[in-house]
């Protein structure tokens, strides 16, 4: 049986470059891809680090054995093969994968609700199944999952579009409701954050504020098109907003963090009227701090990536003027992966934000 | 000066049925109303209780003095008298007045934000300004905060159009979404939730649980509609609404009382892709399980009525083959308005919702 | 090879009760139904006409031959065998037939446009493949075209399900943005405009006018909800439209025939603000006013209905009080079919609205 | 009793520069604005063409007599006077003057439909009163129709948000709904589909198709941000747009000329599922091929400015990186407006856009 290199997760702590079997199309829907780039997200460093025990658990429940899962849900490649049933892609285009499948015929996935497809779809690659660090990839519903990769792409955007832009549109702008002339905070300036400046700009609002307490991440915001950067080790960022809003707050605060001190900020710089559109992945409970908020006709949203906005924002990036590309600050060779899973985790001091990794 | 009996509220638990001066036209945009009809809501039992002392306060500050707050938001009368800048009314003209008053022309007015006013409107009679609960009242801005009363509308329902069902319909079932075919949760059925629940019914949800402790409010809301009903004194709410719906949760879930525990049914039976409608007024912060939420593609909404909405429902009312007027419990002569607290006071015992108290 | 009755159009004046063969499973996403309930579209008097010869064309292209095309695009059956990519249904169970099938994956699915599938999908039994109008019928993407069939449902509503009511619903009612309080006039009594009225009054509006020639159809309407009808062979149903609006015109005209004349009123009556939904299939262009009308901030919608409604109607027709069932005015064993077609040709003299057929 | 200059409409080709009484404050609402800046707009030639009759009829109906109308809605000023009402602006501020009154208060103003005031706004200036062309000019309802204008803005900017970019905005980019890569088509390379090109460019479309007969527009398209042009003087526009899209059409097609051949252009290149945007004034009407669109669900809006985005505009202006003021391709001193007028109704020759006067 033909092998590949995959990047495995075994347990806490332990991940893995090693030799694994290619796959193999099992439903008539799947195609398999060979990777050409692909990128490490913030949630496979959870991974590594064990947030996510019910990786093993699951698969053990399912078929009795645990042989580790291959990382990573983004990516792009040349499609290698596909099922008899799928119509849109065939051997040899080159695509983008999305990190949500969709089953597209279930009460959520009628809805649009592609995050909670109730029939294997969701985020499921490099999770639930086997994932896109690896020199070839299966992808279920290929049909729904995979876009066509336009020829005057960036292929580095391109790899955004996987999950990082369309979360930051999705979950952070069109939850939060981006107008022309809004004032925007987005808290946290990490690759999730920077996807909602990126996506953000789209709807041109007059102000965006980036609070991060990395300098470095701040200076990149601007480069991105932030207008105004806060970094709450230097000073108080709460009252720094109202100051640059006027006293008002701003009419959409997006939470990029997870964390209950970044939800604070956001609830308390909101405008009346605004949205709080939480973006983080949290793992505790917050103080929502309803006895001054329930008067201030807010919304509030939260949320995983549906990848509905896929389509709509590769045509927007291929003619867009705005600087994607400078979220990719390293380059590595496949083969040099763990270097750049380490230059990942250690992104306060490399100076990381996405890091590519490219195939031979 | 001619003078006229008024319910004022002095300071906790200081309420005073008393001789005052009849309000006279301060601005141009004024209008003075005779009352037919008014109600108590929540929020004057709350001022009586002493929960909003800024009332006192803030007399003082403006006009260095306290005479006492005549109470009340709600209720229709007569126009007497129109400032020289009122063109919508005229002596004569029956009229609904609004809970909520706008300027019309500030930031926040300017996008249908009335409650929050920047310039003297929101709502402000019963609180900031002398209210409805007198034989008359001056009604500001009255172009855009009186409402001519239809010919054929039952005057109880048309008092509940002053604050009950505009809350209802806008910060329960505008903000929460509800659709037709929907499932919606409400919770407690005091006069705000059994807004939510005759409002909700204009867009023909399929399942309506009402959850209350007091089995007299459900079985009326049987009766305006609600297709099940719950009492967690008696069963797990929850586990009652996962129940009901399959195991699925609801589309909507509206919190109608204001407290931590109501909030937490909420946010426990909302479904994947749903909305919370916080509608109740909180005194203390909530626990926001956002480490189970965050994933759930939530809507939180929160908010005081903006009674933008009004006209639309009064044309529906008219209409509706709805048991509005079932809202009514009790009525009372306005010389009884210190017995119409009573009994509003203590509804668990006397088994009121709303009561009407008339004028002469 | 098993054979079964099936209704057939063979050309123009030319349709004829016959044997055929029964269908097979052509593709993995396919089902085969066994038809207990069907009913005659006035699309399908429309082939019959000859208003259609693209179907004789069309398949001549795509078969080299032309054996006949069964008609019908409506009814309720029992799965009586499923694909192998099929997930949600399987032998044995009841379910509703969507008129509109969709692959789900192509660009205009991707935005919920199924009418507009480019692969295979929208509008095609009865018209571009095999129809209902037979014990069994074969159905593409049965996992999207499929639902199931809920216990309490009365069967003949089910069957409106599949047509009438999504398209009154989605292209009268949604598309012209009814809402509560609103005054609606529809031009048009006929079984779509019919379920106009119907899915229109999930909606709560304060008025809806009925426009027919046909005064049966009228007091039909009367008898759904109609507030108002009007005969414009009796009087000017433009004047009175403005006399019953106070001279204010409609919220939302709905156009329900398809002719100049009918959407010449539609065009007339309709408030400055408001919505002009046409659902009538056309066969001329017509002369749009735009001289008087493009001052007067008018939306005005077109289409096929895309059946993305047809889950939440469901849910909604589960619980309605409204008399949907009425719409049944006549049934018929599918041995009589033929009467069936007779019956519904010449409605206004049988008073047809929709004609049921029973299979055994 | 002081005069001024002022540039007034006597009646068909008769146009004046005058000296005209200064206007004095009328109501309580109203404000005094010494212009600083205005312009001309395409109506200003239509009044001077004879095509608005109404306008001497309506002045004699009114008030007896005729005295001529002073021209122009738009312009940029400071605040000589204020009514005792006005709360929002004072003698001194710098002020943008909206092409739209409205008095806030009636059903339409209710429903955020200014341009249809029922009390006495709407368009009015330079129609129905006098206008901007003129040293002073009373404007009505002053808190709702006047928006201070920002230090930083170009104040050539500043007097396109009077009409051509709200109206562009309101009635081409949100009625036809542009999204972030969208492909859009533009018929009319004029001041207000420039409006279009510019405020549509805010939400980020891929394309932008400008189709209009004068190259020297075209070219000017071009570097306000269009992605194509097409002249059908030179080629079929149809077929070019068909051929730019993939055979497909655009998502949107603004109407900015008001032609049945224009419009005709429009209804030929719009995609299934898209929108047209009419914002053009219309003379006769057209032909509309519902017999090929009533299957394509398509929108198609109309529309008069309500200059309800006017402070959303005037923000998104404040920061835009969008070379607005290049507009404005001539400036004249007020005392030169008679050839002011001659330029801008030569523009073919001319190559003038929209002409900036200037007063002392």
């Amino acid at each position: 049986m033909a092998t590949m290199k995959a990047m495995t997760y075994y347990g806490k702590n332990d991940i893995r470059f090693e030799e694994r079997s290619k796959p193999i199309i099992l439903q008539p829907t799947d195609a398999i891809i060979r990777m050409t780039k692909t990128t490490i997200c913030g949630t496979d460093l959870g991974i590594w680090k064990g947030k996510n025990p019910e990786i093993e658990h699951t698969a053990i429940q399912i078929t009795g054995e645990w042989t580790g899962r291959i990382l990573g849900h983004e990516g792009v490649g040349i499609v290698e093969e596909v099922g008899s049933a799928v119509k849109n892609f065939k051997k040899g285009d080159e695509v983008i994968i999305s990190c949500v499948s969709r089953c597209g015929s279930c009460e959520n996935c009628q809805k649009q609700l592609y995050a909670h497809c109730r029939q294997g779809g969701g985020w499921i690659m490099g999770y639930m199944i086997d994932g896109t660090q690896a020199e070839y990839v299966r992808t279920p519903f290929a049909d729904t999952s995979l876009y066509h990769l336009p020829k005057d792409l960036n292929t580095d955007v391109a790899v955004f579009l996987s999950d990082a832009l369309p979360t930051g549109h999705e979950i952070g702008v069109q939850y939060g409701d981006v107008k022309p002339g809004d004032t925007v905070a987005i808290v946290g300036a990490g690759p999730v954050g920077m996807g909602c400046l990126l996506t953000g700009q789209l709807y041109s609002p007059s102000t965006i504020i980036m609070i991060d307490m990395d300098d470095n991440r701040l200076a990149m915001a601007k480069e991105l098109g932030a207008t105004h950067t806060i970094n709450p080790s230097h000073e108080d960022a709460v009252a720094k907003v109202l100051e640059i809003t006027g006293g008002r707050g701003v009419d959409c605060a997006m939470e990029a963090v997870g964390m209950p001190a970044t939800w604070d900020i956001c609830q308390k710089i909101v405008k009346e009227g605004g949205n709080i559109a939480n973006v983080g992945v949290h793992g505790t409970s917050v103080n929502f701090e309803l006895e001054k908020l329930w008067i201030k006709n807010l919304k509030i949203t939260t949320g995983l990536v549906n990848a509905n906005t896929t389509g709509m924002l590769l045509k927007a990036c291929e003619c867009s003027k705005l600087p994607i590309e400078k979220l990719a600050t390293h380059h590595f060779k496949f083969d040099d992966i763990e270097k750049a899973y380490d230059v990942f985790k250690h992104a306060a001091e490399t100076k990381a934000m996405k890091v590519i990794i490219e195939f031979e």
